[in-house]
């Protein structure tokens, strides 16, 4: 018979987790693994809350396993390491995003693509190699193999830098990838949000003029004066949207819901790229002729691999760059969840669970 | 008032025109300007069918003015050049292909991609910089800006690379700019016709494995023993569908009618790229996720410039590719038209204008 997750391994853990499809998360007692000997054991201290911890707890994407403790904006103190750690020592900084293992042997793990390998495991709602449940940072301890651990530059502090390790690197891997990281470019950054205010902060940093589109002209001035956006355009103004068509070299969609692509392929030049970050539940209308007559395209992009992620961090004390977050106490979690759903946040929320995750027990 | 279409230039020219959107082509009398300094005027040998002929003589686009000459895979022989051409001499065979002008200063003219120069000029039912009718190839003499002619290597024989000139260019174009052209890695060739055939060939040439992908089971043969293709799948068949999931660097779809894209996304690997170079009329559905999980990407591309142009050229007459075609008669366009819409043609027609077009005067 399998073990309960408070027997399942020697270290006991606790967390707050949610038991069905209501999504609705509570105190829970569960265990960790010891440090095995490439792993690394930390204290979480803050964890970002990421809207896809919305989709997995209300098993919106179908493949929900319960109890499930959401949390992929992981970051905390090492307290132990393995024997054959070599990247991390007790009292470091450190965080874990999006993936806690990988094959390790394919195309794309051999290429620090961890991120797209077929078998790659995310942090939490999945199962380890070892056969057993993993739980996210949505708890008071955490442990990873140091591939999947990455270091948190001093100069950043641990509560705003969190959701970069999910929205951060979502944001920064496709501005690299595809080639829209050369000053003097221009992008377009598609949905000022928890993505979309980091891909602002990056593209800045990188030289890029910048220009926000959103739905929501409250937003203007937090794009233009906190995050020195160029521009700012409502999506819904045929007229701004006419007037800029063919001037951007790129575009970062960062919208998670359907939205007409036409009026963002029409922004783009010619060998134009546009950019989805955001990933909406239904098929998205592509017209085929605006596509073609300007050799653009439509690329997709998913977090980024471990190498990279270090890289952005780097990237991010370099420029000082951290999100923007409202930090809250553990027990607020559900009311954040839905403030989060009608996107009254502004950009991220960032549980401090070193301060106010209390056990019960 | 303006001057009627044989009145307009001093050179008499004679081909077929369709009057009004049924599309039926018939004899028809015009002009052409006089060679400029810069021009090139060549008698007109062959000209291949495109399949956009269909949709533009009968105003599918919206975009018809007539009388329209269609035809932009024309091919012949030099007969005069003006004083400041230094490309082509009398005798010379020649070719023009889909466009006749462009801006000559936006970015993409700097570039070689004269082809998405906002302005540029299409061969046929267009207006060129003097204000006049631009007239296709159906017809027994052109004359273009020696800018827009091409050289036709000695090897290859007239009437077969008249479809390079736009079904060449077309598939051409995306191997060569989204890097799929290096030998070892494989692609798909979605719908083995006029443009997926040469899509083969070439990809073969490159030193590609070419997988076809069509819905007629008749096609494997073909494809396999005439074309060389390396493997042939039923694009309904599921089961095949299944088994070569994630097993392509990339894919040319050539389909120019509604179809889904999901299937052929899933064909291809992490970070392959879906090219599509055929126009269907309306938007395409297009799921995001499984694009952004294996950071995909999908692309337009729209023929070729002209310096790309002339290097599939002399590419074609390197490795001894043409067009597998079916020549006939000026006054078998109209049946040649029907059978084309009915996809009856092994690969393309071309019409022997230099052997069969006579002027009824």
């Amino acid at each position: 018979m399998a073990k309960s997750p408070e027997q399942e391994h020697p270290v006991q853990a606790f967390g707050w987790a949610a038991r069905d499809t209501s999504g609705h998360l509570a105190p829970f007692k569960f265990s960790r693994r010891a440090t095995g000997e490439k792993d690394v054991t930390f204290k979480v201290l803050y964890c970002g809350i990421c809207h896809s911890d919305l989709h997995s707890i209300r098993n919106e994407w179908g493949d929900a396993m319960y109890p499930q403790v959401p949390g992929h904006e992981i970051v905390g103190v090492v307290e132990e390491v393995g024997s054959k750690v070599t990247n991390f020592k007790v009292g470091d900084r450190v965080g874990v995003g999006c993936l806690v293992g990988s094959c390790g042997s394919c195309d794309s793990c051999s290429s620090d693509f961890e991120n797209y390998c077929p078998k790659f495991i995310p942090t939490y709602n999945s199962i380890y190699h070892d056969g057993t449940m993993n739980y996210g940072g949505y708890s008071d301890i955490m442990v990873a193999d140091e591939h999947f651990v990455v270091g948190i530059p001093d100069n950043l502090p641990l509560d705003a830098v969190a959701p970069l390790l999910c929205a951060g690197t979502t944001v920064y891997s496709p501005l690299k990838y595809y080639g829209l990281d050369k000053p003097g470019l221009h992008i377009g950054v598609v949905g000022l949000g928890g993505l979309g205010h980091i891909a602002v902060k990056f593209a800045k940093a990188m030289g890029l003029k910048v220009t926000v589109i959103d739905i929501c002209p409250e937003k203007e001035q937090y794009a233009m004066e906190r995050l020195g956006a160029d521009a700012f355009m409502l999506s819904q103004d045929n007229e701004q949207m006419q007037s800029a068509m063919s001037t951007m070299d790129g575009i970062i969609d960062t919208v998670p819901v359907v939205h007409p692509l036409l009026p963002l392929i029409r922004l783009v030049k010619s060998h134009g790229k546009l950019l989805m970050v955001g990933i909406p539940d239904k098929p998205l209308q592509l017209p085929a002729f605006p596509l073609l007559s300007g050799r653009k395209l439509i690329g997709g992009s998913l977090m980024g691999g471990l190498k990279e992620t270090q890289e952005m961090l780097n990237f991010a004390a370099k420029h000082n760059i951290t999100s923007d977050i409202e930090v809250i106490p553990m027990d607020y979690v559900n009311t954040a969840l839905e403030r989060l759903e009608r996107a009254d946040v502004r950009f991220r929320f960032v549980i401090d669970i070193g301060n106010s995750l209390k056990s019960t027990a």
